[in-house]
């Protein structure tokens, strides 16, 4: 397969990702909107069937739709990112601009829908909420803790199955995701994914939204260097493993 | 197979869709209902496995159920609507008549087993909430995009895989919906379906429901041009994206 | 296969269905519990999962659990109930024996898990309410009218598959159980089985349930009547419905 | 298969559930969690997919993760615990063995997850019942018939379909364990699983975490002779059954 047409897959799988996955956030987060005050469950449901929306269009690719997951496979020392992409540094830096671009535009999408709350919603933190994650205490060692554990899960189990994402079928990393939310959301927001956060975050930083408030770079490389150590110790930990195994036997 | 055949499917497929769907409505809006307060969850909920039902129900015709997976699947450039359904002028009608007739069916049977409770309930709007969607801010150049974002999306996953919504599984497709419902209902309530909106609104226009109050037919359009436009979009889209993949490739 | 196994096959079954499904009422309903003011969402989910768990115990007597559905295979002219398991009256009456007594021990075993929150509670319709539905608003009439459609709606689908319950598959019948309790449920509570209220009922009536109160036996022949109408159209319906189908063709 | 590849097969899947586990119940009981009061239903999503997690990361071992399902597998008089894994007391003891190291490494990594919110939490027993469940009505008599009854749903549906858990496959036995933490979790909070209660308790009692109180040992040993108990039971009742059935048939 192309590039070309890794890169095509990978943007419109994260757009699917970080639209929907934003998308229930700015539901349950902004002025007048339905789903006002729906609950974290379901947070946890929108962004899980986000990541199964994104994994049915990006199938083709390997739907990685995530940095950490990319990082994930190189670490685990797999030959293909995808059934025919080979893993190279073109093949990388493929995955990667494609996660971002990706993740940008299903966020500027994400505010056309919700176009009107975002413009009735008095608090500026909930607009950023919206976009990207944020810690619920901030301490940036514990915050980078919680997001290498929950993203080290993810990448754990997706590798342990082979063939990446789409190797393990849309619906049970949907119901993963859900379940890594539930479970290890509560400090972080659960980024576990640099993408995801970085690429609305550039988005909210860009887009002209009324009263936005700050884009709280301070914190924007929590989710980006949590994951992605996760991602790379899910790896390791995936190569290494059949070796102990080995001895193990 | 015939078009009577298809027509049968498709009314009872939509006709499921629209009372299970409508009640889950009734269930959490009307006054004195088990479900009242069950919060949006559920109402995501409910409406995901009401497309469920009509997908296990209509499958033999490829379960469109929704005129705008009918016009997503025409501006794809298939050949076929469901297997040995040619597309044509006649075969497109009668989706698009069966859609109608069932979600009007569907609407009737929703009311008589809520029957009690429309007539307890004081609010009008509630009642009308029941049958068809409403903005919750009401803007109509807004509220059409948020309806062609929603339904763009659930068009364009369900042609990336072919041999429409039957193709890709009634389950999978079920999630979908609940994902489209949690992460792009909050702005217009989610209707991503003409028929899914107009049968009930014309079904609530004629019944005698107690104390019924207005209709809204000054918004009804936006539920019918918003799908409409999604849908398209998202078939053209699909038929393009091979094209710039091979451009690409 | 002997009678003897399909007794013993549907009893567990069902015995599973009303121990899990009676358990998540009580979770919700009754004092000191864990899950109190859990939520209708909780419920249907408990309900739906209930029925996964009798399905898959009682698979190899098609996993009936519910007169409703043995009514339901009968009128729609099918010559065996399983595989192997020919329609006579004798398999008959062994169904619905099966299906009564497995629902009479799971209520029972459902009250010794609950011991000590049903001694706790102190309003005796919440404890009618872990065995047996009541209606929302009583009127024997419209209660009869919504159990039909909700009973119909789930064997019409059920045999739309052929093969019975397990015919469609354990999760497949759960989510229709839990979208049926989501968006029909409010009126009754969504009895949609002889079975699975009259068994309860009658386990609350003999049990030594302290303060237990009236057991409502002026409504209990709603939630046995109103399902056997359902599942016997539900029947005829998918008999008449090829017919129909061939004359249009 | 080696019993080293056994106990770090089993190890890790364990790890994974306890992790992940434990972790829901964080979110939604200490202090300035962003799941904090998340409801039931959301505790319940969680647990099973925990479970859903470690299946899949111990599918090569058969996926108990439980000693009460190798007490189930044993008490069968099945000859296998997995696939080449023969039934023995060694290898019992290394399934034992390998739950309860899992059990304890999980809960001390979801503690360093949520180390920010254990430090602001000023109520011991919330913190006690992240790592270990407790009873709703102290009684220790029936707080193990509950444990019994919630264990016995939970093996005889597993040990039903041969191959433990993995042969049941990870998706319906995350919603099996959904079922019955809702429907039996009210009066003990449903620990079903010896190694899941006992490891993180220890993990609670030797842990430096602030302000922590009583591990609460008097109660401990119900979660483990309740469940220890309901899987012999259901290692009993499958081995008798077919038994039962052939006198039957």
């Amino acid at each position: 397969m192309s590039l070309g047409i890794v890169f095509l897959s990978e943007v419109m799988g994260t757009m699917m990702l970080t639209l929907l996955g934003c998308g229930v956030v700015a539901n349950v987060a902004l002025k007048g909107s339905k789903g006002l005050a729906g609950g974290t469950l379901m947070v946890n449901w929108g962004w899980g069937l986000a990541v199964m929306a994104g994994v049915f269009v990006a199938a083709k690719s390997g739907a990685h739709l995530n940095p950490a997951v990319t990082v994930g496979i190189l670490s685990s020392g797999a030959d293909e990112y995808a059934p025919n992409v080979a893993v190279s540094f073109a093949s990388t830096l493929t995955y990667f601009g494609a996660e971002m671009v990706g993740a940008f535009i299903g966020a500027v999408v994400c505010w056309l829908a919700y176009k009107q709350h975002f413009d009735a919603e008095p608090v500026a933190a909930n607009k950023l909420g919206v976009f990207s994650t944020g810690p619920a205490i901030r301490s940036y060692g514990w915050n980078v803790v919680t997001e290498i554990v929950g993203t080290f899960v993810l990448v754990f189990i997706i590798l342990h199955f082979g063939g990446g994402v789409a190797g393990l079928g849309p619906l049970p990393v949907a119901l993963l995701v859900v379940g890594i939310g539930a479970s290890l959301g509560g400090p972080t927001g659960y980024a576990i994914n640099p993408a995801r956060d970085l690429g609305p975050r550039i988005a909210h930083a860009l887009l002209p939204i009324k009263g936005k408030g700050s884009s709280d770079w301070s914190y924007a490389w929590v989710p980006v260097v949590g994951p992605l150590i996760g991602g790379a110790l899910g790896g390791l930990m995936t190569q290494w493993m059949p070796d102990l195994l080995a001895a193990a036997a």
